[in-house]
């Protein structure tokens, strides 16, 4: 499961799908068919069965969705995607739709009068289906669930994910499954739910204590769950992933049962059943409804206890930063060495980390593929490179590199930028705002009950006082050997949720010049209750957990306040105390220099 | 009307009154009553006949409410007034009741089987009484609207207040009154809607480009307003209170009719008329709802506009800020030189103040009652000196001004923390974040479309570094010669509301510590566009109005930024410039001391 650099789907075989995809729809009467780049749970990564808008229009990204009417068919895709589709789709037969600004529900009035629509009930949300429905509300469109009409026509599509499942230990995991179901069935009880239905694959995994190998990158088990008011679950996934030792982890509370036998024990569910509206398939809630069964909606249970990670999980975790900082350092003390002379290319650089990474003996598999952009490439915020975009690291530029692994103890992600020879005008002014952006969140405390929306403007307000800004949130949440993007915890303009101890956040702010280069700085970090100083308040606080070496030459230090210069030099103190045993003697001397105070 | 020093209301006659209220309640079939320190206008100061709360039980705050039922008087106040209240009140016959944290509709289901309580509809906004009857409906307690029965048992009840109106000039307000009449006009057309109803003084002064005298520091008009979709103005107000230079500036789109003609007038009209429900009496939506006119709820329209000010409005605001400063700066010099001889009491400083002012011969009226506090005063948020609490300014303590004046051209509001002899220990520290906290509101750009509550955290961010924080918003809403609290704007965790350019808010983060100090810096601000610097990005920014030199004595200068040290030196640099041809030669020598940069 190395990254791999290839560019593109062949988009030949495109217009031969489209028809005959046209083809089915018309037969069955409908007027047009959407199609997610989604599986049943919401995942970042699908599995190949899954690829079928790639399947169907050659385009490679990790989101959008095309619809397909009579006379043309959209592929919506966001900023980041813009150019890439236009070399991956046949453009005579597809036409990319810049998505959000389009939006879907008038996009669609304006290209057909009347119809139906079709889509498969089990790759959309509740939620997502009624704001597409509102938005046809007064046109002459309606939507239909139907069967799903790529499947129909793709003769040779993948079956479902066999990926192997394996145990979390308890140890690790700081909570054992039974515990956590009996937790979580006091809360459906207190609500007078007899039941929840858990579609969610990290939801699934935390609840369960154990982890899958059914999408890349992320080790998360594919399947449905209904958890009892009682604390019994029923898993509905291949019992065929399951050896003898997983079985006897699940536990007696814990009934596997093939996913065949999903929609029928849905039917048969007494009510009221929990389902989230905003993640469980729509196919769950239409089952449920048709059967009779009352349907209370209500977010997925496990998604805050499953943020808020125990202390074994970050204790773990703790771990699994030191190890990955070690093969960072490594890897940092190499490029120095070698980039400068200007013989490395992009993918060289992605393929090294990514060896030292696995020198640990300990890579369970890298955590996302690795962000890595030289010069301009380093302003493209989600830039992946492949073998046609691959270019040269020259000395004289900048070279922004994220990137993360999973160990079983723990889930990294960790970006840093180097400046690669001199660095370009204007380089050191953006990075120290930037740094001191990082720097802002990394000793932030604040009374308990904010949410991530009230700390999003200190990362940003370096950059904002020379004009700057970045155009993504500054933290994502991530999980404990589970997803590297989790929820509901963020450090957002968009969220609400108030932060809690022992949610695991990215702290990473950027700056971005296009056409010349990217900055951006990550470490993850860890809410806890901040130790008390001048005054009795309740006051919360973060501890990193990413111990690597900032890039000192990219530092104008006339711009750091005392403060900012006594947090990055008590980081590096520390970077140097945690890693230096940990290092060859080579990356211990470029440690050393590395971690010298400023 | 100069500042007063009188500490309390006569408490002795609260037994008798709240007999006679109980008896005439009796009469009429009612269980209780309630009593709030409130008119029909939501404002903050009220005309002598509104003061009901105080004449019934002797409190004189700011803020609060009696609920009167059979067996118990409930006076309800926050946090401020917890102490006070027990000294004004006959605590035999009236209970203290902490609010907010004690809601009203508990206790009084807690005090009261059923019955029916009553309430004067003018003196309650359709928001309260909702909230008020939702919190009650699972109770055998109804409110009902009756006429006030205070004024039925308080035989030597003021009449209402008679202030002269007067023109406010078109070139101050920037915009005539036509102009804005026809905007909003046309918003009501737009909307559907045939009239609006304004009952916010500050909307109806705004709007007509007049002021009045009818409360203490706010120069505003009593009276009603119905604004049709022709731009066609009725004003029901007292015609005493207007001369003919007033009336003619009126216009003759704005008809005067006198106060009694309004409810009358109210039941004629046509529907739908646009009701604000969170500010406007709910007397004037059940009589619209008596007499079959359609109702709309939407915010009065004034708000809006009348917060972003015209260039005018601000240009003649920063000409009142520069003769405000030159007051203060009479006054900081008056201070240096008087206060650490140790002769001087609070009340001595709060007349001084407002002498400086008066002696501008521009004075319309302070804009609030001065707040002076020496030592562990300063750390009582709404200290207001009374005779009973005066106390002598003594050497080693921190005295915190919060002042304000209304100039006809612009309403200020300043605060200033001053060391009297050496300092006491930990407040350099303690002043220096709070003034690292108004830097930082001072200097923040941010991208358009931020409300103050994603500013807020960067006035508190240096006190949090240390466990501090202050339990109020950054900054109000200021009007230009209105009321010195307007909304809708804010820096505040409230506050969803975007900043837009010409919105005047003052900067004033703080710190107390029980006992020994507090501190509060305060300057006024206007949204500005930025200026652009590094990027094409469409970013707003702060001016700052209020040029007075802040206490240099007090900051810990290693504790500042580079970027810090520079706003400040800047700063003064302006302030010496602005105001060293404005005062007096005395005054000059201590501005240039003052002014040094750091």
């Amino acid at each position: 499961m190395h990254q791999t650099f290839d560019a593109t789907a062949n988009p030949a075989q495109g217009p031969a799908r489209l028809a005959a995809l046209r083809a089915a729809l018309a037969e069955n009467g409908l007027a047009g068919f959407i199609i997610p780049r989604a599986d049943a749970h919401q995942g970042e990564y699908v599995a190949a069965k899954d690829e079928r808008l790639q399947w169907l229009t050659g385009f490679t990204g990790s989101a959008g969705f095309c619809i397909v009417l009579p006379d043309t068919a959209g592929v919506f895709i966001d900023g980041r995607y813009r150019t890439q589709v236009k070399t991956q789709v046949k453009l005579a037969h597809f036409t990319p739709v810049p998505w959000p600004e389009v939006k879907p529900g008038p996009w669609i009035a304006e290209h057909l009068p009347q119809g139906i629509i079709g889509f498969d009930p089990w790759l959309h949300s509740a939620d997502d289906i009624s704001a597409l429905e509102k938005s046809l509300e007064e046109t002459g469109i309606t939507l239909l669930g139907t069967t799903n009409f790529i499947d129909s026509i793709w003769p040779d599509q993948p079956g479902p994910p066999m990926g192997k499942a394996f145990a979390h230990p308890d140890a690790l995991a700081g909570r054992t499954s039974t515990e956590k179901c009996q937790s979580l069935a006091a809360q459906l009880a207190a609500a007078g739910q007899k039941s929840c239905v858990i579609t969610l694959p990290d939801s699934l995994c935390w609840l369960l204590n154990i982890r899958g190998a059914d999408v890349p990158r992320n080790p998360v088990l594919h399947g449905f769950a209904i958890l009892y008011d009682d604390g019994r679950v029923t898993l509905y996934a291949e019992p065929a992933k399951f050896d003898e030792t997983t079985t006897a982890h699940l536990g007696p509370h814990v009934k596997i049962r093939p996913p065949s036998a999903f929609v029928p024990a849905l039917r048969t569910l007494q009510g009221p059943v929990r389902v989230d509206r905003g993640t469980a398939p729509l196919a769950v809630s239409l089952e449920l409804a048709d059967a009779d069964v009352e349907t209370m909606w209500g977010e997925d249970l496990c998604r805050l206890p499953k943020a808020c990670k125990t202390e074994a999980e970050i204790s773990a975790t703790r771990t699994a930063h030191l190890r990955d900082g070690a093969a960072m350092v490594e890897f940092l003390c190499w490029l120095d060495a070698t980039a400068p002379q200007g013989g490395l290319t992009e993918i060289d650089v992605v393929t090294a980390l990514e060896s030292y990474r696995r020198a640990t003996n300990q890579l369970h598999d890298i955590s996302f593929d690795t962000i890595c952009g030289a010069g301009e490439h380093g302003a493209i915020m989600h830039y992946r490179v492949t073998h046609d975009s691959n270019r040269r690291v020259k000395s004289g530029e900048l070279l922004l590199v994220d990137s993360g692994a999973q160990y079983v103890d723990g889930t990294t992600d960790i970006t840093r930028t180097m400046a690669v020879g001199p660095a370009p005008e204007g380089a050191a002014n953006a990075y120290t705002r930037v740094l001191q952006g990082m720097i802002a969140i990394s000793r932030v405390r604040w009374p308990r009950g904010l949410a991530g929306r009230d700390l999003d403007p200190l990362a940003r307000y370096p950059l904002w006082l020379a004009g700057m800004d970045f155009d993504h949130g500054t933290g994502h949440g991530v999980g404990a050997f589970l997803s590297v993007h989790e929820g509901p915890q963020r450090i957002s303009k968009l969220s609400e949720v108030p932060l809690q101890p022992g949610m695991i956040l990215s702290n990473e702010p950027g700056y971005y010049r296009e056409g010349a280069f990217g900055i951006r700085l990550e470490n993850l970090i860890v809410v806890i209750p901040a130790p008390q100083l001048t005054d009795d308040r309740d006051q919360l606080s973060f501890e990193t957990l990413t111990f690597v070496p900032l890039d000192k030459r990219l530092i104008d230090t006339t711009m750091l306040s005392k403060g900012e210069r006594d947090w990055l030099n008590a980081y590096h103190a520390q970077v140097f105390e945690k890693l230096e045993a940990r290092v060859s003697p080579a990356a211990r001397d470029w440690l050393t220099q590395a971690t010298l105070p400023l």
